[in-house]
């Protein structure tokens, strides 16, 4: 059965009736605005992610793994705020032809990384359209002297990351045929391109222990990198030594080289780079575990890779509108 | 110049570089999440509505309007819980040809709105895809003991609207040359669809005065009395006979029967629609100027058209999916 079949507000009564309604919750789906338990910390954090037919999933993809990666997508930048996510409204642009299956099934990924991270579905909006949009806002709570700022980087901080890099670009490979591959790498590999882990945990371990700086791996650790360097007014420079490749990098790399590509543009990895003051450091403790230093902080501007002595700007990786018009980029 | 020859940091640094810190705002666009001072009065206000090409604008239309009626839409639902607007995430997803003045004057139009009513853009997202789609969420706060909520109808509660109705369709069918007319009339329907204005002031003066059910008319009159209906378990009676029609309707009604079809179905009119005990209408006083009674709640369920003494079930109006792929149906 297609939507135009159904109709639309019996769609909205279908993926509004498993809601669940959380804790601080007063008034979820159903009235002009849900209405929400301000939070007692002092600030709210708001971000909102799209996820795009043809841009950020193939038709053929999983509807599923659609929804539940677009609100790892979110909870990740909550996470690198050093925040905790509450609740969530979400908006879909849907062809009439459109499965009614094909939307249960995205709601059933998105309910159930809700449900996982402890955020509440508390409305949203739904409209007919050419081709299929989903996207996400995301409310949540954070101590405001205690948050994670990009801005917040300073000359003398090491530069870590919270996890091995390039398995996320290498499980979408593997996804879309483009590189044939089995075996447990490549399940790791398709594991982390299908179900990230937002490091909620560790960004919250890592404010209560005295780090102020942080983002998320959405477009790549090159990226990111660029982007602390250029929001702190501050150098960073980026050891290839000591950058951590996945092992299943080795799938589909040939070389060294192309390795370290891997780790410094795969995108939606959701790991997190961070930077945290020496001392702060030795505190960290068990905090820190698989977290791995991989440069420095430095007065100047903007981003570097060190590469057998040799130092020069690191690329920046993708940007959206460059490749023409839906032009499937990370998927 | 396309917003593929700019680039999409380059694009991002264009539309946020305008935005003005409002009070409150802690982070605006930039890092991961926006931080912004939760609401003192207990409870948070979230909404969002989306608009899309083909479907809520043509091609055709002015980006600044655009822009301007999406934060209007997003207003007008905090206005109909009472609520005080606070801040705005905005989501565009643009073909990489899109011009850059394009997105500046939908910006533009989203920044005047959002001036006006006290509301500041902190945050975003952008994707590229096959055609335009621009989303707004917005939160806001409201004291949870005197929200308007459309459940909160009684039977004996008296039905009333806060203006004439039918001019957005109006406005709509003289600016998508449907209709040809010029004149007065004509130019305030014209200014009704093209910048409806958002009860804010008057919502906030009903919750006030005690009033606890209103919706605002995104839908047509018709569809938001069944809403308020069964959110309440009630019978919605309109009186026919009641109705307020704008003046503009006799450029494009032949009859009084059509010129009622365009005060009920009419949509995007962002007047409200309220129910209020008679007690409480009393003590309302001035608040009420311009509100017209038009019905009454009564025990049972559902809404009624109440015309030359027959009570008939009211029709809802237009719903998404039902017209095909993408076909314009509001514009």
């Amino acid at each position: 059965m297609s939507i135009k079949d159904l109709g639309e507000f019996p769609l909205i009564a279908l993926l509004t009736a498993e809601l669940e309604k959380g804790p601080g919750v007063l008034l979820g789906p159903g009235d002009d605005a849900a209405m929400v338990q301000s939070p007692a910390s002092g600030a709210t954090l708001l971000t909102c992610d799209v996820s795009v037919e043809g841009v950020h999933f193939l038709p053929s993809a999983d509807p599923f793994d659609i929804g539940y990666k677009l609100m790892t997508a979110n909870i990740s930048d909550i996470a690198a705020m050093g925040g905790t996510p509450l609740y969530a409204l979400i908006t879909l642009v849907l062809p009439a032809a459109t499965k009614v299956s094909w939307v249960d099934l995205l709601y059933n990924g998105i309910r159930s990384c809700a449900r996982e991270y402890g955020v509440s579905v508390v409305g949203g909006d739904v409209s007919g359209g050419s081709s299929i949009v989903v996207s996400a806002t995301l409310m949540g709570s954070v101590d405001p002297n205690r948050a994670l700022m990009r801005s917040a980087a300073k000359p003398g901080d090491v530069v870590m990351v919270s996890g091995k890099l390039g398995a996320a670009q290498v499980g979408l490979e593997i996804h879309s045929g483009k590189v044939s591959a089995s075996g447990p790498l490549a399940q790791a590999a398709l594991c982390r391109h299908l179900r990230p882990v937002p490091r909620l945990d560790l960004a919250q371990s890592l404010a209560d222990a005295g780090c102020r700086s942080a983002n998320d791996i959405s477009d790549g650790l090159a990226s990111e990198a660029w982007e602390i360097a250029e929001a702190s007014g501050v150098a960073i420079c980026i050891d290839a030594s000591l950058m951590p490749v996945h092992p299943s990098v080795s799938l589909v790399a040939g070389n060294s080289e192309s390795a370290l590509a891997y780790a410094l543009y795969s995108g939606e990895e959701y790991e997190l780079v961070f930077t945290i003051p020496p001392s702060v450091l030795e505190a960290c403790g068990d905090v820190l575990e698989g977290c791995v230093r991989i440069g420095t902080v430095l007065a100047g501007r903007g981003a570097y890779l060190l590469s057998d002595g040799v130092t020069r700007p690191l690329g920046r990786g993708h940007v959206h509108f460059a490749d023409g018009d839906a032009t499937p980029d990370k998927e």
